[in-house]
């Protein structure tokens, strides 16, 4: 390759990509001022026009899917592969997915608030949307339309930047999703992805400011910290999730045993899995063998600290990094502490401010550790894998904030709203 | 000057403010974890001891006030210089605002929401500091009372940055504020002033993300607008206040009349006053004159449009750069529309997302003004000077967001928390 010429192409190319996406920018603008304005019914038949598009296009997204599998399956791991992967069930579940989105109720217009001032001026504070959203995330096609239809319900555009691993998927995908805002009367630029997988593409979008109103990110550490180091647009950000559980002397044995089994094994990969156990030194003897006993019979490996390495031949020192690490994988480690305090201070330090569980019998230590910690989500005597925005109760999410500016926690439709505050008077002027 | 020396020497002075405000920041995040924690009671008797620390130093103050005068009164405009001078009055409005401050209820630990899962979980919502807040201002030394008793009072630690003009008032008022955290037995940390006022200062405090959870500028666009391009940190941010006042055709003439000039002359320098008039070409004729004669015997100057310049010979012709020009003065942009759907295009194009309000007896008009604009505060039938947070019975106010991440118009104790989910369970794992 020519090393002079190459860096010129390059930027030409990436400010012909800056132009286009800007232009894509503008016209997601443009649409989400209709979108902010349009009523619920008109969004919801988007919602299940979309849905019907996907189940009549399943031929075409397989089609692409399967190019996605040709050009990229070989370089990816199984789990990268497996979640790249469609077959009828899964666009299926995705088309289920936008009409369950369909049916929640409308965030924008809820009355937040009303109050009267003694001076008769009624205030209320009325939900709204942000604007134009910004995904970026990788190698999930099912992304595109989780987030594409969050948007659509919450009144916002949605700009969609793909990984080019799905790149193929997503597009058939994100068509789709245009085919049911225009049978639903709606503009077809609400929803648009980014036509390129060029990384110039998200450095571009990352600058809109003013275009775009806020970024979420969705993939691995390395995307996040990119678009946390790099934006000038405000992010929510969905970091890891390093959860604790802390077992307490006053835990019932069999509870203590089956939450944590639940919180490391039930799904390993998932950012609500447990990756650190913190057992009372006073349950060593009476909680501990069993809880180890459990895990090592499904097939989880145990790292701990020097007591509880003594305690268990089957555990293997853990090293330092381990209490930093969000192993997303079936290995835990286990670490004896002095109470909830020491458990509290452990988490402090080590954690990632997602979500902890303690398992006690005791209010008061159970009270202490809700109310000292700072994560996203605090779990008693129930398992980390119910950080979830569906077992919440607030039906899909885009992802699990662990900021707390704005959104904290489970981020659905309703946390992607802003609000105004409306005042009704009757002539009145301040004296 | 040494060319070559000075950038050497420059630098070396950077990193050592760097150095010192990080270990600020790091005693801050220390501090914050104990006011998270602190009783409401606690804090409320911090912010009285402050208050009483204030009235108690009053001769300190007024001494460091003189300097300030001193130093910078001469080359400062009369309304800065008005700004920044004390005098008995305004430290006891200062000292009372912090009594004010105490009385309000505590934001910390509210619960926001609260519901019971099919599978009996019981999840609530509960409101949370955010941590360390940043303030960078300019030159009036009661932010430093207000923002640190505001910070306080919703559980967060302050870092203060006071303007170059204000530094020595603000660092005696800051003081007052310390000694009534150590009489409330709470870490005197929680509230600190950057001891430098060298620019290199908040260029150090926008790059502490991690120790720093929230940056808020109060000041002019160019402090705003650095602070937005510069901070690795989120921003709150009070933009311009470009506000409107549209007068329909269905307006009473009488009350039109008395809300333009309230708007516009009650106070011209404050945020929420109006900078543009905007008047439905059905009103030219009957509500206008007594507008424009009610105004100019206010003396303000008249801008208009060239119908406005026909109808009347006071008003002279406004430049293109009137409609996007926050005055902050007697001046008034005035410009004849066709009806709310101009007025609405023209703000949307020209506003700064603040307040507008809209003066018409006609309901249906006026919801489509309320409910098509995307500012912060809309207004019917009332002045544009409401827009206050106290006037919308929240307390004292940081400012109003212009932004619509986390906070949108005034930014009170409240609105300085995040929140975390309490889940409370029975041994719940997840199938």
């Amino acid at each position: 390759m020519n090393e002079v010429a190459s860096p010129t192409k390059a930027s030409l190319a990436e400010e012909s990509i800056h132009q286009q996406i800007e232009a894509l920018a503008k016209a997601a603008r443009e649409a989400s001022v209709t979108l902010a304005n349009a009523a619920s019914q008109q969004k919801d038949e988007a919602l299940r026009a979309a849905a019907a598009a996907i189940r009549a296009g399943s031929g075409d997204i397989l089609s692409a899917n399967a190019e996605d599998l040709r050009l990229h399956g070989e370089k990816l791991s199984d789990s990268m592969r497996d979640r790249l992967a469609l077959d009828e069930d899964r666009i299926e579940a995705i088309a289920k997915g936008l009409e369950d989105v369909a049916k929640l109720p409308d965030p924008v217009g809820r009355v937040l608030a009303e109050w009267k001032r003694p001076n008769e001026l009624s205030i209320s504070r009325v939900a709204t949307p942000l604007g134009v959203i910004g995904i970026i995330y990788e190698s999930r096609p099912n992304v595109t339309a989780d987030a594409g239809g969050l948007c659509l319900k919450s009144g916002n555009a949605a700009i969609l930047r793909s990984g080019s691993e799905s790149f193929h998927s997503s597009r058939a995908i994100a068509n789709c999703l245009q085919a049911g805002l225009i049978a639903g009367g709606l503009p077809g630029a609400a929803i648009q992805l980014i036509p390129t997988t060029d990384r110039a593409g998200v450095g571009a979008m990352l600058t809109l400011a003013g275009l775009i109103d806020i970024i979420i990110p969705r993939g691995g550490k390395g995307l996040i910290e990119r678009v946390q180091r790099e934006s000038r647009i405000p992010v929510i950000a969905h970091l890891e999730g390093l959860c604790h559980v802390y077992v307490d002397g006053a835990a019932k044995p069999e509870m203590a045993r089956d939450i944590v089994l639940n919180s490391k094994m039930r799904r390993t990969g998932v950012c609500g899995a447990a990756e650190t156990l913190l057992v009372d030194k006073r349950a060593a003897q009476s909680h501990l063998p069993a809880i180890l006993d459990a895990l090592a019979e499904a097939g989880c490996e145990l790292r701990g600290d020097a007591p509880v390495c003594k305690l268990d031949a089957r555990v293997i020192p853990a090293v330092k990094e381990d209490w930093d690490t969000e192993h997303l994988d079936a290995i835990l480690s286990v670490k004896l502490v002095d109470g909830v305090e020491e458990a509290i201070e452990h988490i402090a330090r080590h954690g990632s401010h997602h979500t902890e569980a303690i398992v006690t019998e005791d209010a008061a230590t159970a009270e202490r550790f809700l109310s000292a910690l700072d994560s996203a989500i605090l779990m008693w005597n129930a398992s980390t894998q119910y950080a979830d925005g569906g077992e919440f109760g607030m039906g899909a999410e885009i992802g699990i904030s662990t900021g707390k500016l704005h959104a904290r926690g489970p981020v659905g439709a309703e946390q992607l709203t802003s609000y105004k505050y409306v005042v009704r008077g009757a002539g009145q002027v301040r004296p």
